[in-house]
């Protein structure tokens, strides 16, 4: 399945059942030439605690908490399969239960509405060494130019830069360069914003350890937070990634609810013994 | 399936059939984020003239020939699929009917020999610009030095240079500079190859067209004709690629047996509608 073009191989934990080295079986399948090929491995197991729970691994077999376009991905799958067959449903991720809404057409899910959580906007905890509160408009030195950034984190550190036209030279570039720049002690997701008016922009994301990807969900709910900060756009925007398209929402209440597609591409069998 | 990392998804035409638009097909599966993921599709399909056929088309949707890797997994699947439970084998390409040799254990193909035809050392015909029939150790300018190169045409063009030492600088560096140097009017495949021992060599390439893969049957195949050419292996040779080894014979009568593996991955469903 993939959530605009972020491609994991899915589970379904209620019928398998799996080795117990999970970091290499996530290694194997994920190999684009060699397994099935994907940006990673996510299961989709009982628990008493929601209506499903997702763990998730990615290529290189490390465990992370949560993914927005994945979520979104198992929550079709709980859908569409009679797992969980409800427009509302509790998933719990590392991250603790996350709700989600379906919408549905034809008896299948199309479209997921995550509610992301609250953005993280101290920059000690962000974490960068920038300076304001929030981190607006700072200064950035990469080689030939000073960027001016805005920093947010959404669990995982961003760095947002609007410009004029995004372009290769700025993702492949520049991102590099702010990916490792000293003023993000954890390093940091780079991301590049063209704004379109005040309900639309355009966003290529350069991710800390994966280089550029098609669509980054948490990147694209902490330039939604930097756009209504700046002042560049209303707290509702509609961002075209290369990979699709998310709908964004700050929320009064603090909250940032991302809505995006969920598509199940193929399925198959994978023998344990290879 | 996969031979030496060469992975493409493949459809058994004796069972299913297919739309009329392949080249489309072919672009929508091989898609490694919104697809199945490969380097291409291909048909394994009933004909008259031997025991299979086999139709490649490359990820982009136009249609080759034939690939090195590819035809392994043809005959493998056919082996152990029950199409053509033969050790030795037929197969229909666009470059005529070519004869296979399977090994079996447990009742699966492992490894498969192929006849690649016999290599093409006139200059004009490679085609290339530089001199000498064959074109041995040639200078060829590129930034910063001038390599000595040999071009070997397996029905399609490579420029083979030997180093000390495979570094990512050869390939990436050199070998898009190889690739469009105006010596060669087609373009060529730029090999690297590394010498161990008169009967072992090491070798990665920048393809034509996409750049750094992890195999190339036909670029191992000129490689070795290159090596003997040049003195520096015998004509039988084992060359370790990242994806996986290929014996490389050179045989008196003029024609080069490639011998390698190839690999069932997984098999799936993909419903025509996506």
């Amino acid at each position: 399945m993939h959530g605009a073009g972020n491609d994991y191989v899915y589970v379904n934990c209620f019928e398998e059942s799996l080795p117990e080295d999970l970091p290499s079986l996530a290694r194997q399948v994920s190999d684009r030439h060699t397994g099935i090929g994907g940006d990673g491995l996510i299961l989709i197991c009982p628990t008493d605690e929601a209506d499903v729970q997702m763990r998730m691994f990615n290529a290189d077999g490390s465990e992370s908490e949560m993914c927005g376009n994945g979520i979104r991905c198992v929550a079709k799958y709980a859908y569409d399969h009679g797992i969980a067959p409800r427009e509302e449903m509790k998933i719990l991720t590392g991250n603790g239960i996350l709700t989600v809404q379906l919408t549905v057409e034809n008896q299948k899910a199309t479209q997921v509405r995550v509610n992301m959580g609250k953005p993280i906007l101290e920059a000690s905890k962000i974490p960068t060494k920038l300076e304001g509160a929030p981190p607006l408009r700072q200064p950035l030195d990469v080689v030939g130019k000073t960027l001016e950034v805005t920093c947010v984190s959404m669990g995982n550190p961003h760095c947002v830069t609007f410009v004029d036209e995004i372009t290769d030279e700025w993702v492949h570039g520049v991102g590099p360069q702010v990916e490792v720049h000293p003023a993000f002690p954890n390093r940091v997701n780079a991301e590049f914003i063209q704004i379109v008016s005040p309900r639309e922009m355009i966003m290529r994301v350069w991710e800390r350890g994966s280089g550029e990807t098609q669509a980054c969900g948490t990147g694209a709910c902490a330039s939604a937070v930097a756009a209504v900060l700046n002042g560049l756009t209303e707290r509702t925007v509609l961002c075209h990634l290369p990979g699709g398209d998310l709908a964004l929402e700050w929320a009064e209440s603090g909250e940032v609810y991302m809505t995006g597609p969920a598509t199940e591409v193929f399925s198959g069998e994978w023998p344990l013994e290879n």
